[in-house]
C-alpha cells in the first residue's frame, strides 16, 4: 500500500507540502496505552523547522491533533489512531516557475512522468520533507512503548560534510561498552535545541560545513547513526521480512536517504571472518555476542547485541543558484533558480525522523513476533 | 508474508538447506510468455557451487523443475508458476556439533531463540545460502521478460578485500557513458565461468584474496555493484514503496548483505548540492538527467537514467578455524570448529542472484505501474 | 491492515461514533481526475440520519473535508486522498450505563473480551454504522470514476420484514432484460429522499413493517439487491482474489450484514445443472452470456453480463425493550435498557452504503487487472 | 497475492489440474508441532474421488509429498512448509473440443478473456475443484492445531436438491444444546466413507437425488453448514478483517460456492430485534450468550458461543447433455457435450474442504490475536 510501512503495526501517511493538512493514521497499536503528548510535540520539536541558525527560517506550529483511536480516558482504544497536522504559512507562489521546469535533484520529474500533470508540485507535494512530520509524531508513541520495555533508541550526526562525530561505542558488547553507549545516549539527549552529535566539539565544526554551504547558495549532505538498546534477541523473520529488510525499506522512506549499512556493513567487504564473526559468551546465564560486528542482527533475527546502523543523506536538492533544467512544456532547455527557504543542509533535522522511523519497525517487528510463537512447542 | 518478496509479481520463497526440496511459487507473470529454459539453467549454473578452484567442493544438479504455471504448450498461463529442486549430496553429519553451539556470524543462535529447537539448524536450515537458487529461478524469468522490454540488468564485483574492479561509467548520462556502460555490461557476461569483473586484471588480485583467505582458513568479503539500463521513467512510488525501498528490502534477503547505497551513496555525505544535483537536458526531444549520481532514482521513482547501487557482503562465516562460542544445552562456555565444505568467498557466488532480485524488483514494480495510470488523465 | 479494504485502491477508515471525527485515507486512485464534491454530498446525504419518519432524529452535517491529495487545481494528484468528518451532536451520556452491560446484538462484549475495559464504547466505538459515512464519501468517488467507464451500480431494499420489493431483472441477458433492468436502476435513483425501491408500491408496506417495530419498541431486518452494469468480461482473480471473494469480504464490512448471495445463490441448492448453467450466445461479434443465473461470476471472474447479489441485514440490535445481560465488572445478571436514538430498520440507510462498497470493490479489482495483462502475449 | 489466503498463517496455492502437480506453501505454522501424517491422509481421503457410487470414476493416490518446513525429527520448524502432489491418471485428450467452446458454468470463457489463449483449459486448470486437496492438506494440519486447543470443527450435507438433513444444534448456547451439538458432530464423522450427515435417513434421499440427477446426464446443488466449538471470545478484528469477512473471502474460494449466511443469516430479514439479539448469561463465572442467532460473532469477533455459517453450492456446472455456447475462434453459436469424467453433486465431497478453509481461516485470526494483545495494559 502506497505511503505505508508496517505488517502488524500499520503507518499510513498522507498530504502533502501545500494541502490542507498532512497526517497518518496508525493501526495495530496495543489498547489501554496512555500517550504522553508532550513528550510527542518535544519529540516533534527536534524536527520542527525555524529552531536555529541552520534551519530554514519557516516557522510552524505542527501541533497534532488526534482524532480518533483514543477512548473517553484519553487511553488507546485498539482501534485505528489518526492524526492531522494542519498546513500553515506556506507560500505557494514560491513554487510557480517550478511547475514545468523540475528541479534538478527532486522528484518534480520523475511525479511528472508518473502522474502527469495534476501531480502536486507545491513544495515537492507529497514528497516534501514535510512528510515526516506525522512520522515522528507516531515514532514518538512507539518510542514511549518502547521505553516501557526496556528499549532506548537514539541517532545522532556521525558527520557532516568532512566534520565527523566519534561513533557509537557499539561494536563491543560487555557491560563495559554496553555502560560507555549509555552514556553517549544521554549525551546526545541533552542536546536537544542544538545539533545531535555524542562528542560536543563536533557541532562546531560541522555548524562551520553548514555555514559555509549556506554562504556559497550551496547545500551539504552528512551521516546518521542510530543505534536501539535493550531488545531481546529473536525478533525478526527470515529473508525478506529480516531487520535489515524491514528497516531498510523504512528508512529509505525519509526523504534524502541513499545509503544504509549495519553493524561494520561497507567495513565488512575489506574483513576476514575471524576478524568480523562475533563469538559468542555465558553472560548472567545467558549466550551474548561478545563483539557486535554485525550490528545486533544475523539471518535477520535480532541477536539481543545493540541494533547499530549508519544512512547517507544527500546534500538538500534545493539550492538558490542557477542550475540546467528543461521547460517540460516546450521541451527545450531553461534555466532554473530556487527560491523559497531552504535548509542547506536536511540530515539535522533528520535525527528524530530516523529514531521514529526505527521506532515503529522495531515494534512492529516485535509485534509480529508472538503470533510465531502461539501454540508453540519449545 | 515470511520468505516472499514482490507485491503485484511475487516470489514465496521455501526450503532449507537439507530438507527434501527447496522452490518457490511465482504469482502475477503475464500470461503467454514461453520461458526460455536453456538460458534460465545457464543463468542459474553462474551461482552452482563447484565450478571453480574458489567455491566450495559440493556439487549439485540444482535442475529446476516447473510443476504447475505452463499450459500444454510450455507457454505460462497466469496462474502461480511452482518450481522445486531437489536437494542432493546433503552431508547431515557436518552439522552434528553445531547442534547445540551457535556458530560465530550465522543465524543458529537467532533461530533457536526464535523457534526452539525444533528450527532446522542443518546446513543454515532455510538461511542458507543455497535459497539463492530458487531466486535465481524465478529471476531468470523476470530478466528475460525484462530484456523483451529493453532492459538489461548487470552487476560484477566491484571489490574483494582490497582487490577492486573498475566501477561501472554509469555516474554520467549522456550517449558516450552509455555506450561504455553497455560495453562494460558486454565485457562482464563474458566471464561466466571465471569472476564477474570488468577489468579482467582484477580478477587475478580477486582470486588472490580469495586463496589467501583459503589457505588461512579464513573467509573474506567484498562488494557487487549493480546496473539496469533502459528502464522508463516512472517506475516506483512514493515513501515506502520506491525503488530504494523495494530494492533495499529484497537485496537484503540475500545472506550476507550487510550494506547498501545507491547512486553516490555514502560519498553523498561529503559532496555539495551543486556538485550532486544532476542537471537535465533535452536528448532526442525528451527530458533525460546529464549526470547520474542520484542512481536513476529521483523520489523513489526512475528517472530513466541507469539504476545504480552497490552492496556490501560481509565474508563468510563458516570458517573452519576454531572459534569461541557457547554450548546451549549447558549454558556454558564451547570451542567450536566448524567442518564442511564452504566458500572461503560468498560473494562471488552473489552476482547472478544480485542480478536476479534487481530483475524481480524492478519487474514487480513496473507490474504495479499501470494501476497507478489507468483512467488517468494527463 | 484492520479497517482497510482493497488491495490497488485502498480505503482506510478511522474514527469511532464519539471520536473528534471520523474518516478515511484512499490510495491508488488515477491521478487528474476532477472530484464532483456535489454528487459526493448528494450521494452521502442518502445514508444520513434524519431524512424520515422511519430513520433516527440525530442530525449531523457529515460534511467532508478533503485534506490532502488533490492539486492546486482541486485534481487527484496521485498520493493519499485523506478525508475528515468532523462528529458533532453526540451525547455520550447515553452509554453510561452500557459501559459495564453489554448490549446483546451487539459488538460490546466482544471488543471488552479482545481490547479491555480500554475500548471506546460510545455509540458502538468503531463499530458504529456511522462508519459508512467515509465508505460513502470513498464510494461516490469510485462511481464517479466508474461511470465514466460506462458502469452503473444500484441497489434496492429487495425486503423489509415480509414486505418485498420486485426483483431486479437481471436472471437474464439480452436486450430486452438489459433495458428493463436500465428503466428499474432509473426508478430506483428517483427515490433519493425516500425509501430505495422498484417498485413504488412496496414502500409503503415497508415502512408499515418500520412502524410497526418502531410502536413496539422493536427493530426489523431486511436485504438489499445489488447490481452492476456495463463491467467489461475478464476483472478478479482465482481462488481467493474473485469477484465473490472481495465483495463478500468488503459487504460484511457493513455493520449488520450476516449473508450474502450471488445469482440464483441458495437456491442454486435446488436446482440442476441443466437449469443453472447459462448458456453462452454470439451478440454483436461477441461471446455473451444469454442467461445470467451466475449473477455476472464465473471462477471469480466477470462475464460481462450484470454482476448481481444480494445480502440480509439483522434488525438493528439496539431496541429500548428490557434486555437480559451481565454486568462484567461484578460477573452477575443485570437488565438492561438501551436509551439514545436508534433506526428501527438500518437496512433503509444501508443501501448507498452498498452501493459504495461495491463500487470501491469492483474498481480495486480493475485497477489490479491490468498488471496480468502488461507485456502479455495474446 | 493471487491464489493465497491469509495473513500471519498464509496457505499460497499452486497448480493446474493437469499441470505436473499441484500443492501449497503454509506458512506462519508455530515449530515444534508433530504432524499426524495419518489423520492428514485420512482427512484427504474425505475428499478424494472414486470412493462411492455417487463420485467420479476417477481415482487418484493424492498423496502429499511434504518438501519443506520440517526439522530432521519430523516437528514444524517455523519455516515454509511446502507439499507437492503430483498428478497421475490424467486424460487430456477429454478437453480437446472445449479449447474453443467454453463450457457453460464454467470459468473457461472467463480465463481466456483474462490471460489469452495461453490459459490452461484442460480439466479446468487452476480452477479446478482438485486444487482443493492441498487446501485440505494445510486445513488438516489446521485442524490438529486447534484440536490441541480444544477447538472442534465440523461440517455436514444440511441439504442436496430437496433433500434436507437436520441441523446443527446451534442457535442455543446451554449446556445441554451444547451436549447435543457435540453428539451430532460425533455422528457425522463416524460417516466418513458415505454422505457426511447428521440424520443417517437423510443420507438416502441424497443419495436418490444424485441419481436422479446422473440418470438424467444431469446434476444438482445442495448446502453445507459447519460449526466450531470451543472458540475463545475475542477472535477477530474489526470491519475488513473480522471472521464474518475472513471466512467469506476464503469459503468462496471453494469451487461451486455461491453464498453464505452466519447464523440466522437470510431468516434476519424477517425477525425482530428482540428475536434475533441473543441476551447474555453468567455461565461458570463468565458471561455468555444464552442464544445463538449471531452464529458466534458479533462485530466480526467470536463471542465464545459456536461459530456457525451456511453456504449454497451450485449443480456441477459439467454435464453431458448438449449444452449452447460459441466457438470463439469463429465467433459463431457452437453446440457442446462435455464429456469426461465428472461429480454430478460437488457438493458431497466439498464437506471436508469447508472444514478445512474454516479451520484456516480461524488459526489465522487466532495467531493474529495476540500482537493486538502483546504491551496491551487492561
Amino acid at each position: 500500500m502506497p505511503s505505508t510501512m508496517g505488517e502488524t503495526l500499520t503507518v499510513s501517511v498522507f498530504g502533502q507540502s501545500h494541502s490542507e493538512a498532512i497526517g497518518c493514521v496508525i493501526s495495530g497499536l496495543p489498547s489501554g496505552i496512555k500517550i504522553d503528548m508532550d513528550a510527542v510535540k518535544e519529540f516533534m520539536g527536534r524536527r520542527a523547522p525555524g529552531q536555529g541558525a541552520w534551519t530554514t527560517p519557516r516557522k510552524e506550529a505542527d501541533l497534532p491533533e488526534i482524532v480518533s483511536g483514543l477512548d473517553a480516558e484519553g487511553l488507546t482504544c485498539g482501534t485505528p489512531l489518526a492524526c492531522i497536522i494542519r498546513n500553515t504559512n506556506t507560500r505557494s507562489q514560491d513554487y510557480k516557475n517550478i511547475a514545468r521546469v523540475p528541479r534538478p535533484g527532486h522528484s518534480d520529474f520523475c511525479a511528472w512522468t508518473k502522474w502527469g500533470s495534476a501531480h502536486d508540485i507545491r513544495g515537492g507535494g507529497h514528497f516534501s520533507g514535510r512528510l515526516t512530520a506525522p512520522l515522528c509524531f507516531a515514532g514518538a508513541i512507539a518510542l514511549q512503548i518502547l521505553s516501557e520495555q526496556g528499549v532506548s533508541i537514539a541517532a545522532h550526526l556521525s558527520c557532516i560534510g568532512d566534520a565527523a562525530d566519534t561513533r557509537f561505542a557499539a561494536f563491543e558488547n560487555t557491560p563495559e561498552s554496553r555502560e560507555l553507549l549509555a552514556q553517549q545516549i544521554a549525551t546526545i539527549q541533552r542536546h536537544v535545541t542544538t545539533l545531535s552529535v555524542i562528542d560536543a566539539s563536533a557541532s562546531e565544526a560541522m555548524l562551520g560545513e553548514i555555514d559555509k554551504a549556506r554562504r556559497a547558495k550551496d547545500s551539504v549532505g552528512g551521516e546518521i547513526e542510530c543505534v536501539a538498546t535493550g531488545l531481546p534477541a529473536g525478533i525478526g523473520s527470515p529473508m525478506f521480512d529480516g531487520m535489515e529488510n524491514i528497516l531498510a525499506r523504512n528508512i529509505f522512506g525519509i526523504p534524502g536517504v541513499k545509503g544504509i549499512e549495519f553493524g561494520r556493513g561497507f567495513e565488512m567487504a575489506h574483513m576476514h571472518g575471524s576478524e568480523n564473526n562475533d563469538p559468542f559468551m555465558v553472560e548472567d546465564g545467558a549466550c551474548v555476542p561478545a563483539t557486535n560486528n554485525a550490528g545486533g542482527i544475523l539471518g535477520g533475527i535480532t541477536t539481543g547485541a545493540p541494533l547499530l546502523f549508519r544512512i547517507a543523506m544527500k546534500p538538500t536538492s534545493s539550492i538558490s543558484r542557477p542550475q540546467q533544467s528543461v521547460d517540460l512544456a516546450h521541451m527545450e532547455p531553461a534555466e532554473l533558480e530556487v527560491h523559497g527557504r531552504h535548509d542547506p543542509c536536511i540530515v539535522t533535522r533528520a535525527v528524530p525522523v530516523v529514531e521514529a522511523v526505527t521506532a515503529l519497525s522495531l515494534l512492529d517487528a516485535w509485534l509480529s513476533y508472538p503470533a510465531d510463537t502461539l501454540f508453540q512447542k519449545k
